[in-house]
């Protein structure tokens, strides 16, 4: 009945019970651009069923495999314009590969893939096949963290010489958590806090203030219960620029729940963004008092108040972060579909690259660690 | 396709381009157990047509007047099971009437009818026909609100001896705002910002302290460019149990988005919660530190734990909290229509007393103050 | 040994163990312009004698009662310049009025008397013999709150149209602590809540903004373990300029420890100060974003940079605050001992009247609230 | 006229102008242990006239030079107890070894000296001549600091596994503040941030912690405008006991006055610390909520207890702590001087060693980052 054009999309991974399926199946929807039509939700086919029974997906299109999916849903006629894959990250690599290869478009969990290689394949091979590739790095979303990056880019900080940038969780501090899979490298890659959350921290800096990472320094600890992986890394990073970059990420930080927060320093100003308070910046400019600007006011770059979606003191938070990620996405895929040529502002989402870089920010942060806490290259 | 069943729900009002409609539509929808399939979205019957192509209604189903929609939408076999009532206050009595008396469940905005006698007339209409109606105070769904809740029906902070609730806002400061329709007593009623907030104000007291009003003094003043309705209200509550209470609103305090605030004090703790960071609740205990309870957390009470969507760290916000209130709703008319009975569990949602207690309490307020701010007994 | 000219002073109450009064020595010295040389520290003689010894006053100069301490040093060529009353409150009339007899100027504690007639006698007193009269409400001497009046009265915040204010604290919560001498109407006067830290509302909100009250509404409980007098009051307040005010004190308000905080709205921005960060001032314009200002940096006026004793960022305290005010009160003094004229400016100290203000405070929310909480003429 | 026991003591440097001059006056005389009765307040001999004779010193003990102070003092009977050296850094060891050599007790300011081995040797004659040591890292004597050293003495957080601690200011951002004495390798040695702001950070994690220090790896940057020495430094660092710690201190970065803030994360719990609110410390236990505990209340631990001087809720700054730390060291003192033993808790400030470990701190640092910012061993 949807007379607007809607994209097909299906999902791999994310069936009921999976914390992060039903956030990205809402945020896909959220905007009316996009309905699920397909899927292989989980490895186990009755959880698939039954996932597929309770979201109204024709059955036909509930396939056993990603690949298979790929297969089928790239061969038909109405087959899945995009698809989310939102798995454990051991799986991310050859599902993506498999949907490239068929067609279609990719939207993928963080951590891209395993190694840099993986990654950079998906990066060629989506650039050759022309298929628009998004990896939901959902925090840089926030109409704030637009505004902030838009401060930057507008050079209203001036030169950026410092960031300091953090986050702290606190959820593998309890003996009796055990080891969730993203504790097992067979599950989630060489690393754990800097793959999981680490990774974050490496993208939204780099989404607000563009700069290049030169080198790290990282030392990677496993605090806490006896686990394989790192729960908490401290980080030092040069920027090509010559500024430099703080960083921490920890699971075991009591007192914590999902406080990323990132602060930059330039020669003019500064500005701080916290996660867990998503609508609000701190910016202070030289000589002047802190401020605390609040999405959804006029004071906003227009660029940034476009983003916001409900007014000032209405808090937007985590599923919008994804509606605007996905909004963004599939916004360029119409276009894309329609014929028209894709502007700058049109990609303006975590794309490949970005997944890329965070794949190359883990092995450089573990390799530095392994030897020693030294001072590695980042290219 | 959807296997499950699904509520058939249909709009009055919130065309495209009305702020509110969509974030009604949205948290109806949220959580699959609803889907759009009638509307009359606008006085305006173009809008209306534009409206429901854009959100894939029948256009057999887009009507001219709501009374027309209740009218054959009750007369139908597939007809609405309820309707949202999301204009502006002038014209929620008579929809909700037309609704009611074709035997379709009722949600509808605050506050609910512009007079106390209409309150009742809704009251008794939808108690006669045995009908469900919501009055959409969302912001008592939030997580972190249920909690307080819990916690005052345990017993957790003691007897409850004062409550201080405000809710600032600053949109109608300056004065090129000119006269939204708020402002408009053909449009609002009596009463502009205690109506609107002051509303929210007593709903959200009321539903965390359970507490009664006796009477209320209250001073409204019409502070900024010249408009008819009041745009500042103090009021002062004696409650039924012996507790006082100290409200205050405003629409001119430059400095405040929405920060409806409240804090409730017993004799062996405190609470506090802002509807601007809403996971959170600030709770001292008699001799304790002041701790931030976090929404999410596992100290939460299982009523509130359940209510949390996310993982705590990770922000709900506005749009969360009218999919909470949709979410209970829905399930109750949905087991309603399973002929299951009906719990106060069930029923956990403002409700049409709820929306005459509102009413009410702008009546008293503009009473008390019109007589040189004297008390007025609420009943 | 000290070359620059160096004010005596005696006191009145405050000796070993009470803590209030440690806190006015400190602060009548802080600045080196004034010395301890008398006093009358205790009813208990022997405690005033051991106090002395303690602080180091010639044991002549130690006296029985106030009346003989006035007497005998106003009579001495050394005797001192000024006294500090630092009694409980039934003692401050008779002892501030012995005093002025005998041309001895004053600081005195607040409520400054029991009644409004005492407290009129003693400014008429004060104002016959010339004598300086400063009434120790030491809050409003924070450079950030003389910032906020500099504001108000620069037209910053346009015209004021609301205050908002409060003083919560928590401390005569617990069942447990008895019936210090505050809450005993023989000891504290009419009322304890109001007395002791209403008037510290009033006084701020009248220093900041220069509102004259015209009438108040008050509702005054007495609150927890079965006390005489007030525990908690909620002020309805309407200024002669046609703004209002919405007061709250409590000291059943678990979770608070002495927060006063001041709100301030104009037709063009707002301000808030908290006691207990009170180097810091939130100032919004309309339009633009909260910002925090903070004590010591360039952008506060001169009238308020020049009470910054140390960097910002370095936290000044309640004793700094003390500090304050005995500057300003023994800058006057000694001005006026080498026969200088006082301006305004010099006598930028809360005085007599403030504490006559004070007392009328007192005793209008009494009444109003006597009389079931009626507006009651403030003059 | 004083009947109790009072020090006589000197200052070297901090003559009228000097900001840090007089708060050391004030918190040495705070408690009235101690009377200055000597001193070479300046280089400038007039200076030290006109400051003498505004303090009231005699001017028979105003001295030209430390070094004559140090001899005829030393010489006297009624000679002074201790000194108080501050000056810029670069007179503190000769200054002190003066006294040092002449049997008076010494307060330092930080750093201690400009190398490693002369703070050594002063550590080394201290011991030798049984001579008290203190060095004003004041921020550690706020009683929140205190109860956070209990918190992890007795074992509260469980293990210590990581320390984030940073202070930041913004002082030298604006380009024409020019070359304060700070940034002159003369005056101050091999190091201005690391030096002046970094020593607080080491030396507060060291009293709260107890942790020592293994290696360092630092990464120093001379941001904004062209000055010879550093104004940021992140800084990594290994403790012995396996835990990490991650530092950051800058004087350019803009939005902060003197931000110094600890964290400390155990295996149980953790906590925060900010000096800009010193009186609050943010603690979280494995499993619950965040806490804001507020010095004056009585869940503090006895030994912080005591170190509050006023109520909860009325703010201790900046010269509180001052005062803190010299009423430690006078009572010490004044032990010493009756010929009684000193316990460890007498003992409770900061000392020759922590000096000693601030000179280390800085060199480490230094090395590290001109190596690139390697490893470099502690001891």
């Amino acid at each position: 009945m949807q007379s607007k054009e809607v994209l097909r999309f299906g999902m791999v991974g994310g069936g009921l019970g999976a914390y992060i399926g039903d956030v990205h199946r809402k945020g896909a929807t959220f905007d009316d651009q996009a309905e699920l039509v397909a899927g292989c939700f989980s490895r186990d086919y009755e959880k698939t069923l039954s996932t597929g029974k309770a979201w109204g997906v024709d059955p036909d299109r509930l396939y056993r495999t990603a690949d298979e999916m790929a297969e089928k849903e790239g061969a038909r006629e109405d087959g899945i314009d995009f698809v989310i894959i939102a798995t454990p990250n051991y799986a991310h690599y050859s599902a993506a590969k498999a949907f490239l290869q068929n067609g279609i478009h990719v939207v993928c969990d963080k951590p891209l893939t395993f190694t840099v290689e993986e990654a950079e394949e998906l990066r060629d091979l989506a650039e050759k096949n022309g298929l628009l590739f998004c990896v939901t790095y959902a925090y840089s979303q926030c109409a704030a963290v637009k505004q902030a990056q838009m401060m930057v880019k507008n050079g209203d900080l001036g030169e950026i010489i410092m960031v300091s940038a953090e986050y702290p969780q606190g959820w593998l501090a309890p003996e009796d958590v055990g080891n969730p899979w993203r504790t097992d490298p067979k599950m989630t890659g060489i690393s754990n806090c800097v793959g999981d959350i680490g990774t974050h921290v490496e993208n939204t800096v780099s989404y607000i203030t563009g700069l290049e990472i030169e080198e790290v320094c990282a030392r990677l600890d496993n605090f806490g219960v006896n686990r394989t992986l790192d729960t908490n890394a401290m980080i030092m990073v040069k920027y090509k620029n010559g500024a430099v970059g703080n960083y921490w990420c920890s699971q075991v930080a009591i007192g914590y729940d999902n406080a990323l927060t990132v602060r930059v320093f330039g020669t003019k100003g500064s500005l701080e963004w916290r996660q867990e308070e998503p609508d609000y910046l701190k910016v202070t400019m030289l000589g002047g008092p802190q401020q605390i600007w609040s999405r959804g006011n006029d004071y906003f770059y227009p660029e940034a108040k476009v983003m916001s979606r409900i007014g000032a003191g209405h808090p937007e938070g985590y599923y919008e972060s994804f509606a605007n990620l996905y909004l963004k996405f599939t916004s360029a895929l119409l276009k894309l579909k329609r014929g028209e040529t894709l502007t700058e502002e049109d990609l303006d989402f975590p794309d490949v690259k970005a997944g890329l870089n965070g794949v190359k920010f883990i092995h450089r942060c573990v390799e530095s660690s392994q030897k020693g806490s030294v001072w590695v290259k980042f290219n």
